[in-house]
């Protein structure tokens, strides 16, 4: 993969994959813990820039996924960035409600590996019935 | 994508993709700092656990990679986290000689969006001829 080329304009400097996709990490600007990891195309991008909160691509339901739209979970851009060859992004965000994962956890990264198993490692903050409805 | 099943042993409960594949996230144990991002299969997540420093799958060189093999800028891993779906890997490491990427920055993500332009905000630490040879 070659570097970026900080010359072209920034959309078109990244390397967007065979299916115009770019996976995307989100990173709490606070506490600096990694909160969820999805993937973004390019309108994905430009309307999460343009609205100042986060827009990925959902690659399971084919549509863009207004990241809490149903469960008012929003993260607010603080500031993007990329890597090396353009091929990633990562955000720095304010998670609205503390909380990213579906689980009702702050993060998605909750198992930890220990031993010959995956155990969750961090408190469930809201029931998720009470975050999406039953 | 449904959720990991903790109950399975740790390799048979990650959703693997077709290609055998997963992503993986480097963050710095002591600053939080996201540095890199790459591929994993089965082969190289077991050395990384058996070795304890990271191991990644190099798609375009077809291979192994064992981090720092040629730099010596190998990952000691901290600890090793999946996400609800287990799908993506994020390893907390400590990384040596403070230098993840190959341009001799702390961390692959060193481009970041101002205006309409991608602008290298980080350092570079050690010129990469002296990092790699000329």
């Amino acid at each position: 993969m070659s570097d970026l080329d900080p010359g072209l304009p920034w959309l078109d400097a990244l390397k967007w994959d065979e299916q115009g996709m770019l996976p995307a990490i989100a990173q709490d600007a606070s506490s600096g813990r990694v909160l969820m990891f999805a993937f973004m195309n390019r309108q994905s991008l430009e309307e999460t820039i343009n609205s100042g909160t986060a827009v990925y691509w959902s690659r399971s339901r084919q549509r863009l996924w207004r990241k809490g739209e149903e469960s008012g979970h929003i993260q607010r851009v603080q500031s993007l960035r990329t890597d090396c060859d353009g091929d990633v992004l990562l955000l720095s965000i304010d998670q609205a409600g503390g909380i990213a994962c579906h689980t009702g956890r702050a993060s998605c990264f909750f198992y930890q590996l220990q031993g010959d198993f995956w155990v969750a490692t961090d408190p469930v903050l809201k029931d998720p019935e009470d975050i999406y409805g039953k």
